[in-house]
């Protein structure tokens, strides 16, 4: 067996190789059943041989790669392990890539061991929601939750989530057998974190509590259209001046509240000129935190100071909810034993919440799950500019073998 | 001769009859030397024949009506008195026509007065700036700087004010022939107020003192594009919660300031998705004071509140000047003898300023000028609700001939 540093490099190495195969040239763009997903199945497929273990392609398009264990009889409970291999266009090679390729890497690190369950393999096929709008169509598979709405989605050249499956050579009558069975011992997922909270508290890994819950919302203020030099400032209904307002107040508001996150991303004033006050102003407010009774108070506070600060301004505010998801925990006793193999490392464990979704979040529904967090440098992501360093991948990498061996061991994990 | 509140009506139906000389159907619409414009010409015309004034259109497209003085030699005295006959798209009835429209009811209310001057009403073909986005070119005319430059500005049809003027059918060798000469004694604008101050304080008809000055900066805040879900509020570098701030410190700093008027109107936020905290924010700022100190040194210190706020916020900030023009100041004794006429008419005389540019802030460069407000009901201007009291107009004819009264027997204004 190799060192975890030359299994580090070489993950590193595969996570780049697999960059190549992209719809786009010069980037990185891998979205649902494209060719380039195809030659990343056969890519991976020639790591897999030297380990005796079988790849297969589901219905859904998930690479699924089974390790038998050592006493391998058919239906012996599995534990799954992976990530997605789709990516946003303009991708960097590690989100979703890193998991999967890190998860062959355990599987060849423990050839040798004696395990009283199978693992299998999992690169997800889609993930990001780039193709479909519509994201974590591979981990919906396995939950059973691609319903026929889903996939009678389509994409912009009018192409339903069935017929892409069939155009990949797919049978969607085999989705069921996709789903997890009842000898699913749990899902455990690496993933960069693609944030800079490791990198801020200097830990290279991070065992995720939860995923946080999310609301987007819609807000309009509307004041009046006036001359913006025969107007007085005492006279004024000023739809732009009242949003800034809020915006200040939301971002206050979201410092004072351990854990909560709150982002006005977009914005639009109307009518848009240099000397015309804005008569409505449009914007986007994404609030999220791990525990949903927090996360709809605050939205309820920013909603009424909107409606307080529109009040006082004799101004009128709207607004929409687009989203209301809730938080999903991940599985307490995975948890404390991912925090334990982390220290096994020799690090200290860092507890904390994942602000975006990932395919644990889906997992969580039906397996025990967990998600461990890899530093991400400068919290990049979605840029080519992402990047892991490779002693952080080696942490990863044993933290993954000490945990297997960990559950291994544990009569409360297989019972 | 007529009362005043037959006038003040019979004023009312012409701006609507001049109303319907437009580029657009169902709306007004009436730039530079449209056909439009030509059907206006005429349509004033009619009414001048029964007063024995003469109607000419100078080279510039301006509509001149002398109405020659009692004791008519050639080069008497001249007193001007107009506004301008183009508009805005989608515009009211009012905005400019009603100040050449009531100089009409002026000269025919004096019709049978000994006056030792003339009077030239004058229709200015151009100052709101639509057709060629240069404002005043009728009274540029007027001042001698429509210079080379100007004249060969194009509009959305590669059409420039030169080639426009022979369209027309006029000359522009004769341009020089338009500037006022030594025997003009001055500038009289009587103009809708397009703001809320006088309806604010209760007065029918305002005298400004000073046509602002006005400063236009575009300024971009430069952060970093985070995921509005991974990022903590304390590791952000948010460009639109730093612009959001530095509107709340503009919108304080103008109410702070008297006469101060400071306006975002427009701003845009990149990459402006809902869950992606903005990297770049872009905002424009009008600031606009009746002392050119006052407004300088306002935009400086909402300048360095910019860079405060960037620099406390890790940010970047960079501004650009796109206008400095200085206030102009209407004439002293002109204001004086405004304020007298208007307390003869039985109202309390209200001075002002003009948050907006106006024909006799070029004509002021020139003879002395004044400018006289009317009302605006709801502030409303540059729309079709756009609207005038009746009894306010009756009140500015009133005005009017008493000024002109005055100023016939003051040896002060003829010398």
């Amino acid at each position: 067996m190799c060192d975890t540093e030359t299994l580090a490099d070489q993950i590193i190495a595969r996570c780049q190789r697999l960059a190549r195969f992209s719809e786009d040239e010069g980037s990185i763009r891998r979205t649902f059943l494209c060719p380039a997903m195809r030659e990343c199945h056969r890519e991976i497929g020639k790591w897999i041989t030297p380990l005796g273990a079988e790849t297969t392609v589901d219905a859904a398009g998930n690479l699924r790669i089974v390790c038998p264990a050592a006493n391998a009889a058919t239906g012996s409970p599995r534990l799954l392990i992976g990530s997605h291999l789709d990516t946003v266009p303009n991708a960097g090679a590690y989100d979703g890539i890193l998991g999967v390729v890190l998860a062959i890497a355990i599987v060849s690190a423990l050839k040798y061991r004696q395990l009283p369950f199978a693992i299998e393999v999992i690169g997800f096929s889609e993930e990001e929601g780039v193709r479909f709008g519509t994201p974590f169509i591979g981990s919906r598979a396995l939950a059973g939750s691609l319903n026929e709405e889903l996939l009678n989605r389509q994409d912009a050249q009018g192409i339903s989530i069935r017929q892409a499956i069939v155009d990949f050579g797919l049978n969607p009558a085999g989705l069921s057998q996709a789903k997890v069975n009842q000898n699913t011992l749990g899902y455990l997922e690496f993933h960069i974190e693609q944030g800079p909270v490791l990198e801020h508290a200097g830990h290279p890994l991070g065992v995720v509590e939860a995923i946080v819950g999310q609301s987007r919302l819609e807000f309009t203020f509307t004041g009046h259209a006036n001359h913006a030099g025969t107007t007085p400032m005492n006279l004024r209904y000023d739809s732009l001046a009242a949003a800034a307002e809020w915006i200040a107040a939301i971002e206050r508001g979201a410092q004072n509240t351990l854990g909560l996150v709150a982002t006005v991303g977009a914005i639009e004033a109307k009518p848009g000129a240099v000397n015309v006050i804005a008569r409505e102003t449009k914007l986007s407010l994404d609030v999220r935190h791990a525990n949903d009774d927090t996360r709809r108070s605050a939205v309820q506070h920013f909603r009424s100071q909107a409606e307080e600060i529109a009040k006082r301004r004799g101004l009128k505010v709207r607004s929409n909810e687009r989203m209301d998801q809730p938080a999903v925990s991940m599985d307490p006793f995975l948890v404390q034993q991912v925090e334990e193999a982390i220290r096994a490392t020799g690090c200290e464990p860092y507890r904390m919440v994942s602000g975006a979704g990932h395919d644990a979040m889906i997992m969580a529904g039906n397996v025990p799950s967990a998600l461990i967090f890899l530093r991400s440098p400068g919290g990049i992501s979605h840029d080519p500019a992402e990047s892991v360093d490779v002693g952080d991948v080696a942490k990863a990498i044993d933290c993954g073998v000490r945990l297997i061996e960990q559950l291994a061991a544990s009569s409360e994990f297989q019972s």
